[in-house]
């Protein structure tokens, strides 16, 4: 573990989607040196990977760690079992007051925590984390509170915390709307040629168009008065 | 996901120790039905998954889940990394006072992470974990600070915990000494000689006798003034 805490250093979870793309770029842009961190958790959207690795590069980020990850924890979820992906019911995206179905038991607690475990080993105190509560308010672990709960708890979990409480979780995205992250991340050059939102892609990674995910990117997309240019290359 | 949330069903951190094997008797003998969870992360004293696995099946745990864990957001602790495990520098155990090389980032946020993401698929509602801050009160993460922490995230998090706030993070060995919790166990009929302790054991599973996990094993049998029957069985 390293002794020191580096304030300039920071570990930014990237799925491959455009919300963790737009961090990373955000992230780099306010002078932090990052290390991304993605999880292989034998997701069905599996080229999310690829397109985190993708995104790394382009952004200049050399350190992406890839963590396996059991997906037993992370069981009962129509995105880590083998129920069919559900298609949302109207075309403003997924539900704002239940909790959907493709929610992941402790997904978010589960990715910060091993993010903060690396990011203790090598001496980093600060955490990116591209949740959002405008689109995904019915996630439990998308939601400002959840946010400020795990960076209490991460400054009592660590020796940097306890010593020092210098741990920080940053949500840059949580209180954005889809139009608005896309609107950033372009001022940042993020290319989000590269990026995959599907839950449910085709074998050659093309993009439904139809989950809930889908939906929202197109909606994001319309609303920041751009083309997506992942439809314009996968067209 | 189970859509129902069980008040009598929990899961229970096992390592295999003497710590977590009176927790899981605890949580037994209390009448919850138990889901045990275990993980294989590299660690050096791996004969405690043996342990754990014949410890669940002593109590009758037939619900035992082992996870697979990455070993790299663990990393930079003498645990799990190449360097030599430390001798204590007095014959009372680990330092009070500094957080020990032991200590490994974040393992109990990860452990408790992964066991919440469990506990919600299956509908569980209480955590166990065996933490106690009179002999580890180094550790960050064995403090009541931070299980209390840990429960107030888990109401955050999780689907059930919103919904109905029941998630609950027992930790009966917090403040017990060594010698209380081996007098305790005993009570509910644990069997200690199954159990295993040492940072570093032989390959034939033998404790070193020497790390600070079994002087302070040793000072708690020595508390409780009965022999510890691993010895025995060792000798």
């Amino acid at each position: 573990m390293s002794d020191s805490h580096d304030h300039e250093r920071a570990v930014v979870l990237v799925s491959g989607g455009l919300d963790s793309a737009t961090v990373l770029g955000m992230a780099v842009d306010a002078g932090y040196r990052c290390t991304a961190i993605s999880f292989d958790y034998g997701q069905r959207h599996r080229c999310e990977l690829q397109c985190a690795a993708t995104v790394c590069h382009a952004t200049g980020v050399v350190d992406h760690r890839v963590i396996e990850l059991d997906p037993t924890p992370l069981g009962g979820s129509v995105l880590t079992d083998g129920r069919s992906v559900p298609r949302p019911e109207s075309a403003t995206g997924i539900s704002q007051e239940q909790i959907p179905d493709t929610y992941v038991p402790a997904r978010n607690t589960i990715f910060l925590s091993m993010a903060l475990g690396l990011a203790e080993g090598i001496g980093a105190c600060h955490l990116f984390i591209g949740v959002n509560a405008v689109d995904y308010s019915g996630y439990p672990d998308c939601r400002g509170g959840f946010i400020e709960a795990f960076e209490t708890l991460a400054n009592l979990a660590t020796k940097v915390g306890v010593e020092h409480g210098c741990m920080r979780v940053h949500a840059p995205l949580l209180h954005m709307t889809k139009g608005e992250i896309i609107r950033a991340g372009l001022a940042l050059g993020v290319d989000y040629a590269i990026t995959s939102s599907c839950y449910d892609p085709s074998a050659q990674g093309r993009p439904c168009r139809k989950c809930e995910s889908c939906v929202l990117r197109a909606k994001g997309f319309e609303e920041a008065g751009v083309e997506d240019p992942l439809l314009c290359a996968t067209r």
